[in-house]
């Protein structure tokens, strides 16, 4: 029998959710040296977390975020909170001796980042390990894109267009809750879904982003308050039952990769009826790929090697075998989900975990795609073509 | 200069309009070693023939369409008339030793259509040719297909699917024109569209339909007459305002190709909201082609000869320079449409004459599929599995 | 806490391990009145079902089927192995007053199928519970896809047509599994993926078949002997190293539906780049619906009450809350796979019991299929229209 | 009989054919008060001249363009020929009295772009007219969705999304043609495509680009010299057999429209496979409209309007006779392509001068679209935020 990841998971929303399919399955799908047990689950409220932990199958309960740290007998922390807390939990958990896995973004500012990144830089060193969890990096179809470039399939790149579309607050009447607000959230869209696809694009082209030019907008200023934000002083209603938005609805930026590629980037959630519509397509000298995560189970891809009669994008049904992930699931063609992109991703994190290596992306991955975060928020308020800054450069 | 090949076209409806703008446009999109003159047309009404001839561009216009075919300055009569028309026409332009064009299909009855094809048989031993005008197989894409799968890229074919689905009689208000009435017509979906589907197939695969098994239906048995079918004696009107539907409104069946493949068929006038939805797919032992009319410009193809890991069916756009018929046209992606089938037709017909060489479909090929026409009606009638009678069989 | 339901699986193999991962989520992702329990396993090799029984999940496991029976903690058996042991099994399961769950189809033979179906209605008078895996119902999609028939969102039906489409032999070197031997499949593509779309267009039109002709072929006749198939007598090899397939490769039948609806159906695995195309599309005097499940998560829509410029087919993307089952995922966009057909199939079947009502499909459902299999085997022997057997006729 | 319009066209080449093929077409499929003559054609090369005038259609020709306008018996100058020519072949034109189409970009530079414009509004006062060839405006799905975003069906415009992608000089053994020099072209992709999609999009948002960041690229810096561009001086060669690409690539821009809306833009000939890829889509507060030139008779639409669980972008077959142009074509279904567009733009033009009224896109229009490219380029230059000159304001 393998030996046990006792994991302690912080926050049970959406997220936590999500994360809790991965641990429940993980070993399920897959063989692994390691068991994960689901040892227990934090939040705030006594009476949410504990039918939490029984819905999605966590052994034990708390409120108390800090003894999950204290426990001997958890050797994980998984971080499925919003934003503004990640750093705080991931410096005890890591100072702790605990390895991490922590939501995307990392974190709301540079510097938390930055504090972040240097202090997994430092429990390395003792063989504790840091994750950030960009999770659509193990959609198969994005893996196999990333095959794909580094196999050379499609040449020099040239160009990224990458989008990440949805239109959960179209309607003005949707109410102000915590993901509108600056102080918990610390960007809209900009950091909940561009974060996805400035990782996915880096990921997939093996380049970073350099330089940006930015916009961002906020379409709706003012939104009813809900219950949980009427009581946030920041939001102070002043008496019209709205509260202001006070991050961007929508962030669109142009930019130039280290690697000579030119490219686009619009995270919005204003794009009716565009529902996850997370888009990269990649052009190079030599062919192009396109993935939609709509229809998550398809990889496009043009070989301009082929025939030129013959020439076309083809539809990669990205279900076989010996596709990334695949050969634990289903047959051809059957099709797998959202919640498998956490499930490989703690596949991944088990095993380099149990190998004593370095998962990724690293907080240092998470790090520079804060600062690219960061560039692109400079760049829209002061209208100007911005340099990302280096992950090693300091204030 | 080039010659010229002189016209008279019977007929100036749909068709009429659609074989017009071929002759027009032809000699400027292709070099051609005859140049088509657009000589005369006749119909039966004097003002919309006069009409017809100013718009569509004919020199002249009658009402006698015997006339043409007395002219000695007429080469090809070209024919568009419903089908219980064709077989005197093209007898008696054939026998005047004027080279035809005829609409399929090619008559309303086997009997008919095999004195077309023997009367056509006989012109070419004196050089004079007979085509019909099955001009769905001049879609570059289609044309591409027969390339290919007569060049082995998707290896001994087992499937064939083919299915013509339209939905202009769905509302059962839509009154009792003529394509409706047997006895104009011939039958209803089956011949004005399923021909299309038995031609294009056989034309793809270079296999016959040997036997067939099929159902017709008629889902709307009487509907409103019109100034024009009011006055047919066969719908003869009961005072309900209402006359019979004398056609199927679908028609399905099985089949057994001589080469071995298996297919299904369907041909529809009640598939809401298919318009022109003529789709035909083959599935061989090394790959497959699907096409659908709707999307004229592109057509799939699997290739399972490439890496598992990159098989998909790609979406070839059949604009390129070396794809059939296109060096005529425009760049790479920019499309063309429907009425580009009638000029390749022509095309091909101004070539083949020139050349003194068979045209095809010949009268021939057009027997062959009003063979199939036959049969299926009969298995829909007697609801047993039938073969298909050889072109060379003899009452 | 909810009362448990305590399942004893039998077969851990495909299905088994679809079955597992249902068993295993369903209350995790619902709120139900029962916990299902994943008390024992069963499997003819000890190694095999111990290894299964630890990678599934299941807290015992044995080789001997009857135990399972024969125990009191077990409410419900749920049948996982090939279809020439469904009925055998099923019986002895509801005689001993389990429930049972059986994938389809339900058995190899009418008369095995009949016998279930009688037995299933009798233990269904004491509360005892028999459900047969159709789990293509639970498709998000095809389950509001019979919605809005029912809801006469398409109006009267006239036309359905239905593909399952594979490919996973097309390779002649592919050897001769079980699921190619008669006397262990029953049937080839007909009576495996075929059934499929005969219960599920069924459902979703809630008409019958009843009428049918047919045609199967085998397209290649001997195939490598495996280790296991080797052992078979009734595949008796002659010294080649091959034995003889004794299944369909592919069944194609026409149909006449009770409510009028004429049908094409077509079951293949030879349909080479198909990978998993359960395609069925339903044209109805309103509208039209179409699924293909390689698109699970989407289902195209045609309105034709909407504006006629308007009209289109959509693309709903089957990912809001209120579409079938979808409230106890993930937010829009973000879309499910094939195991959790098979969670909403036990989920409907664990509030059935609890309710004390018929889960459906039912054995008398799923011995309706089988007379339409059934039918279609004999049409395509006869090469005549054969006329659906009722469920309710006796030999 | 109708009057005629007597036509003079400058330039035979790609533009030359395509406007060849709308006058010889025009009056074959609307019904118009004047009819089109072609009455000569110029052009530099004697020969070439004269055998575009015989394969095009042209009456006569010339290799003397100011002959054109100074005839009596020509009534409009229709301009074919590079941008770096525009500006004085119609001021000559507009000052002799003749009506004018002009292909795009108006000029190669704003003052050439304004003086016409000038010119265009001093005849206008006489009744003398003058039009730019924006095409795209004229496919019927570009109507269409102009139609819905007037009548209100999307709402308030939140979203552009507008790509120009085509790939045809992505392989570096591609020569040196004039479309790569700035002195003849103006721009590479910008001008060639990017005007495209500029004008194609404030068209059908009514909105207009106030102020844009771009960045320009060219990734192939050197090409093989061509007969022709080794003639060239500016391309001095250095005896390496290569010349300077001194136009860009691909130009990518963000923009804020005057009616609030945000923007991203691309025009490429890098992007590997995609062809003549215009794509546009624009979302609103209430639905959304999504168009791709490779799909030129489709139109994607979402209507936010509709019952929940129904919605879904939906693929309007944009061939209906109550869709714009479609009644002089064809029934449902059957596509039209790239040429239409030009067919349409006569067609429009003719309405327009026999009514006496100003055709659109006029000379301001396109001047307006000048101003956006100018804009885009001084932003590439300056790497800063550029405002939109006025079309009004003064240097």
């Amino acid at each position: 029998m393998s030996e046990q990841l006792r994991v302690g998971m912080v926050g049970y929303a959406f997220m936590g959710a999500a994360h809790s399919t991965a641990w429940r399955t993980v070993n399920h799908a897959f063989d692994l040296p390691l068991s994960a047990r689901m040892t227990a689950v934090s939040g705030r409220s006594p009476e949410g977390v504990a039918a939490a932990a029984a819905k999605l199958g966590w052994d034990e309960h708390t409120t108390d975020w800090r003894s999950l740290i204290e426990r001997d007998d958890i050797d994980l922390i998984d971080i499925c909170t919003p934003g503004d807390t990640h750093a705080e939990i991931a410096l005890a958990a890591l100072a702790a001796g605990k390895h991490v896995l922590c939501e995307k973004p990392l974190a709301n500012t540079v510097a938390e980042a930055r504090e972040m990144a240097d202090a997994a830089a430092q429990a390395a060193t003792s063989g504790v390990w840091a994750m950030c969890g960009f999770n659509y990096r193990r959609v198969p179809a994005v893996a196999l894109m990333r095959q794909m470039v580094a196999g050379g399939r499609i040449g020099t790149i040239r160009h990224v267009r990458a989008q990440y579309l949805q239109d959960w607050i179209v309607d003005p009447s949707f109410p102000l809750v915590w993901r509108l607000r600056k102080e918990l959230a610390g960007s809209g869209a900009l950091g909940d879904i561009g974060a996805h696809i400035i990782d996915m694009t880096q990921f997939v082209t093996g380049q970073s982003i350099a330089s940006v030019s930015a916009l961002t907008e906020t379409f709706i200023k003012q939104r009813p308050l809900t219950a949980e934000s009427a009581g946030l002083s920041a939001a102070a209603a002043d008496g019209s039952g709205l509260g202001d938005v006070t991050v961007d609805d929508a962030a669109l930026f142009l930019a130039r990769l280290d690697g000579g590629a030119v490219a686009t980037y619009e995270a919005t959630r204003f794009a009716t009826g565009r529902k996850n519509a997370l888009r990269v397509e990649v052009n190079g000298s030599l062919g192009s790929l396109a993935f939609d995560f709509e229809r998550q189970n398809e990889l496009e891809f043009y070989d301009a090697a082929l025939p030129s009669a013959e020439q076309g994008f083809s539809r990669i049904l990205v279900t076989e075998a010996d596709h990334p992930y695949i050969a634990a699931w289903w047959p051809p063609g059957h099709g797998i989900g959202y919640e498998h992109t956490f499930t490989h991703e703690v596949r991944d994190l088990i095993e380099a975990i149990a190998a004593g290596q370095q998962p990724t992306p690293s907080f240092a991955d998470a790090l520079q795609v804060q600062l690219v975060l960061d560039a692109v928020s400079r760049s829209a308020e002061s209208a100007q073509w911005t340099t990302v800054e280096s992950a090693l450069q300091r204030a």
